[in-house]
């Protein structure tokens, strides 16, 4: 297989992310969003709101990392922020993906992917922590704009959605603040609880 | 309003783009890709394929045009590719989407936006024809992983996919030649008229 070959399998294969649906909705309400449509999202957000950060970043390197960093749930599945007996497999079954799907491009670019993947996954860099709190800032900004549809569902407490967001405040102030009075205002309503 | 609630804004404005179907189907056939999914995979192809590009291109600027390339359709809708009564006010609907849209950042953001958006519609430096080649080369894939399904939808003629492709091969000859190749065996096969 020619170089080109094997990245345009690639690309073919990654369309499956476009059926991978995840737990939030769309700002309107009216369905739940595909990983393909977050990322997109995530990327652009990259974009706009790096001016809030901290540390210093490398935002071409993050807004790849994020538009990669759901490739490994078309083997894996979506994984409920909140579900915890998934996440104790999670680990095991989205590092065989990662072999996989990364692995159908020429070397240089798969180990490429992969490594990002994994400074994502690790969560200690600064571009890594960017990366989640983007990919924790955009379901919550539409979780806000649907009228908390999905906290709802799942019956969310306020220990969880800190526990998941207790890195952001060291990445950016403005935007954990932001956060923050999101939270609030949906305890307040009684679609978070207390 | 501040202008983190300015740049919230618009994030939640452009979600509105999930909505906003192509013509073109997913890999798997079972569907229309939307403007976010689009964007979403020609963003993470610039990556992967400006090995090919003859001419210097600026990736990030390039990731970040084809992001945000399609969200005057929020207002202005999606004109198909060979739709010639839709081509006659794609134009001025788009540009008058594009002011109110970019409008709803802090001034700077939304000019960088802007221009960029500008940039790729004017089609005359090596990022936009970087990003149209990306733009145009994507649908092409999904239709020949689909089995030809938009174009025979749609009765697309060889000369109707040369036209609108004519500045490829002078931005890639290897991506050209790969796009004619497709091009051919759907002929072959009776997807696309001769």
């Amino acid at each position: 297989m020619t170089r080109l070959e094997k990245q345009l399998q690639f690309i073919i294969e990654i369309d499956k992310v476009k059926n991978i649906f995840r737990q939030t909705y769309l700002a309107d309400g009216k369905r739940k969003e595909n990983d393909a449509e977050h990322s997109w999202h995530i990327a652009l957000m990259a974009v706009l709101l790096k001016e809030y950060v901290q540390e210093e970043v490398d935002v071409l390197k993050v807004m790849i990392m994020v538009l990669i960093h759901d490739l490994v749930e078309i083997d894996a599945g979506d994984t409920y922020a909140y579900d915890e007996v998934g996440a104790a497999t999670k680990r095991d079954r989205e590092a065989a993906a990662a072999e996989r799907i990364f692995g159908l491009l020429p070397e240089d670019q798969g180990s490429y992917f992969k490594d990002l993947w994994e400074e994502f996954e690790a969560y200690e860099s600064a571009d890594a922590k960017f990366a989640h709190l983007l990919d924790n800032f955009q379901p919550l900004l539409l979780n806000d704009a649907s009228g908390g549809k999905s906290w709802t569902e799942h019956k969310v407490h306020k220990e969880q959605i800190y526990k998941r967001n207790e890195k952001i405040e060291e990445t950016s102030k403005s935007v954990w603040k932001q956060m923050q009075n999101i939270i609030d205002a949906h305890i307040e309503k009684g679609n978070v609880i207390p």
